[in-house]
């Protein structure tokens, strides 16, 4: 169960852009640890239909305690500091339990977390940004990280190896009732063609309407 | 050339967040056909230190001619909906080529890009979200997609091949000096010391520290 916590949080509307951001990639969890503005209109305007998001957020005085705080900052430090010393999100995303109650950690809007506080997460994570402006808004540093971690995928249908070979097939059958001066134009035009069925993730039936097109050269 | 492409914005507030996620991730290319709103004080404070990027803006009453346009959208179609029909935008990163004018095409905040608006686009992208919610905020649907094709990086050392065996020889050094009942258990021990070392993406600072440690114990 991955959790959402915010530190001192001070904007209604970051922390309803945020209940928002959860919900569109199914996170419901939101800790809010000593915010410093109350959950008003804002918060609910910017939540949108994530208001259940918000009916249902903790607020805490103290920090939860989770099996895991995983600190967010966009301040890194150099080599040798080493709690500054972050992973990428693509990073994490690859070695987060599935499992445990994982705390993803936010700080303040203006500098984001301290020291001390980032000593009491287990490490950090940071958003490569471009060393010219790293600092990013706090609803954007959520709704980054959580795409990051977020497993959900288009509802796309994607080709199966099967009809690819099927496409292929058809593919050949259309190139060998063309003429070709050069045999080996052939051979291009297969590959380009391969390479333009992979570069362009078909879906199914965008597949079949291809196969269809070659159809009709035969 | 990448320029994001905001079609009849007409909330200050998110004009300028996305200035200033634009700079986060290091694209300076904002374009605004026909928008419903002026740029004044709400979009500069919400751009933060990205003033310049809306000071650059390009205000159209026509779509650009660009070489490539990537519709944005949240409302997919069925199978046979062509058009509608989109890849994810970690696929894009992959295909996406670095030469030539491309522009992201984002819709209205409340209702996207109409079907004619999508038909004008080469293809579309959608960003993977939740079946229950799946409109996402203008700007944290452009923070998402701009993360996803930024090529920047962490900025962490990180280990190399060379020092990760240097690492490897010092912990077995570590382990030959330990006594173990069953001699298995060391072979467990050089197991699970690679897999954690392979999972905390050390940073050399993080990995001399770890030979120094292996130093003491031989």
């Amino acid at each position: 169960m991955i959790s959402i916590v915010l530190i001192e949080p001070k904007t209604q509307g970051n922390i309803g852009a945020i209940a928002r951001v959860m919900k569109n990639f199914g996170f419901s969890e939101l800790v809010l640890v000593n915010p410093k503005c109350s959950l008003g209109d804002e918060a609910y305007i910017r939540a949108k239909h994530a208001k259940d998001v918000l009916d249902n957020v903790k607020i805490l005085k103290r920090w939860p305690k989770l099996d895991y705080l995983v600190a967010t900052s966009s301040k890194t430090g150099r080599d040798y500091n080493i709690p500054r010393n972050p992973i990428t999100p693509a990073e994490l995303g690859k070695v987060l339990p599935s499992k445990g109650k994982i705390g993803l950690v936010f700080g303040r809007e203006e500098d984001g977390l301290n020291n001390l506080e980032l000593a009491k997460c287990d490490f950090m994570v940071k958003i490569p940004t471009d060393k010219d402006y790293k600092a990013m808004n706090l609803s954007h540093s959520v709704a980054v990280m959580l795409y990051s971690l977020s497993s959900l995928s288009n509802d796309v249908v994607p080709i199966s190896l099967a009809e690819k070979k099927q496409l292929f097939k058809m593919l050949d059958k259309a190139l060998l009732k063309m003429k070709f001066v050069l045999e080996d134009k052939r051979e291009t035009q297969r590959l380009v063609w391969k390479k333009m069925i992979g570069k362009s993730f078909l879906s199914k039936r965008e597949a079949y309407a291809l196969m269809g097109f070659f159809k009709k050269l035969v």
